[in-house]
């Protein structure tokens, strides 16, 4: 218990694991012990030490197979007894990842860790799908949403009149809520024909992307047996696909 | 002309060389031609192949070295002639980075390209200040914003009301505005009292952070003489910072 242990909260980036960033590359291939989460390619678990400790923590629609507190207490027991943990999560760690609940939890028992940010699937897997989030002729915002709220909440957090007035809108995590997100936005003023994308497996060999408008992308994806991972884009912006849509033509 | 040449669009991160993407140094390392941003980071520029030709398209305070149809022209042209060229841009090139409109030109063009996504300082700024975006226990939603808006726009394009309903707002480049933000915000419901912060050459040794409320952000930053480059965050999100602070506080 001399040693005194280190946690690296790592984002590891959308799918694509050459959008793992350099720093988060060397932090792994420091670590002794590995806690990562549902969706993390095997090519980044293979870039850990072949001595290191791999600890699943994901989830899988909902089910978890670690708790958050459960996360919580290995990452404190890890650490705590001097190891060098590196915490392995898709996207970015501080965009709707958690990671800020784990950094209290690491800065209340007093361990040192570093936050290493990662490209965030909500501007990654647009990118991928031709789409940029912001464009001059379209738009200055975009604003990122849960498409799950907390079911603990009494109320809905999100103020979906406020969300209508944004430019490009990126839910993630949206699919099974889709009906409902897209009927949200409409009674709230957004055009029924505005541009809307569903992104699956983005940035991977297995990504897929529908296109239409709120009013018909829930059928759509219906129809088309959509299933998460996804993540829904809504704005002029998608328009852009037809003449930016770099990767799914590539041979 | 015989060679097809080819544009790697590539987001370089928010400052620390640390957070570039594995992908992106890899084409930044086969570019023979690297068309680089203000702001990208010297130890970056070193990653590229002792042979390539560099060339500076930054824009500094508003004064563009090339102007954006001057970048456009040598992307065409330096591709066009066959070569790899790296268009290397700060923080991810698809968020307030003009990527789409190279991206659109390329295209037009008939010149194949990929886009590397980047971690963009909207959230690892934040998150090198101990801020995460989001929280659940604050909020299910977070909003990029131009702190500058494209000055040829007849009216502003930016939905106050919209905005001071979200949970967290980030501003890019916002210094200048800083004012006349925090009061817009405030006119459209945002109450005084909610967390705001000020992070100055986010992610680099430079890093400088400055809190404060709605109420009184703008005239600290004022009184500190905070310049350029800096980004704004406000939201509940800011009060995390006083236990993730992990950044500033290494030794």
């Amino acid at each position: 218990m001399s040693r005194k242990g280190k946690v690296y909260i790592i984002g590891a980036g959308p799918g694509d694991p050459g959008l793992m960033t350099l720093k988060g590359a060397k932090c792994l291939q420091e670590a002794e012990v590995v806690i990562y989460d549902h969706l993390i390619s095997p090519e980044l678990l293979d870039m850990a030490r072949r001595d290191a400790r791999l600890i699943y923590a994901g989830k899988e629609g909902g089910r978890h197979t670690l708790s958050q507190a459960e996360i919580n207490q290995r990452l404190l027991e890890e650490a705590g007894s001097g190891r060098v943990v590196a915490r392995l999560k898709g996207g970015d760690p501080f965009v709707f990842g958690r990671g800020g609940e784990e950094a209290e939890e690491l800065a209340r028992a007093g361990i040192p860790f570093e936050v290493v940010p990662g490209v965030t699937s909500a501007i990654s897997v647009p990118a991928y799908a031709g789409i940029p989030l912001t464009h001059r002729r379209f738009t200055a915002s975009v604003a990122f949403v849960t498409g799950h709220e907390d079911p603990l909440k009494e109320q809905s957090e999100i103020d979906w009149k406020s969300l209508a007035g944004m430019g490009t809108l990126v839910f993630l995590m949206g699919v099974r809520n889709l009906p409902q997100i897209a009927a949200s936005l409409v009674a709230r003023g957004k055009k029924p024909d505005t541009p809307a994308a569903m992104i699956r497996w983005g940035t991977t060999v297995d990504q897929e992307t529908l296109t239409g408008t709120l009013a018909d992308i829930a059928e759509r994806a219906e129809a088309a047996g959509f299933k998460p991972p996804a993540i829904l884009v809504v704005g002029g912006v998608v328009g852009l696909r037809k003449d930016l849509n770099w990767f799914e033509t590539q041979p």
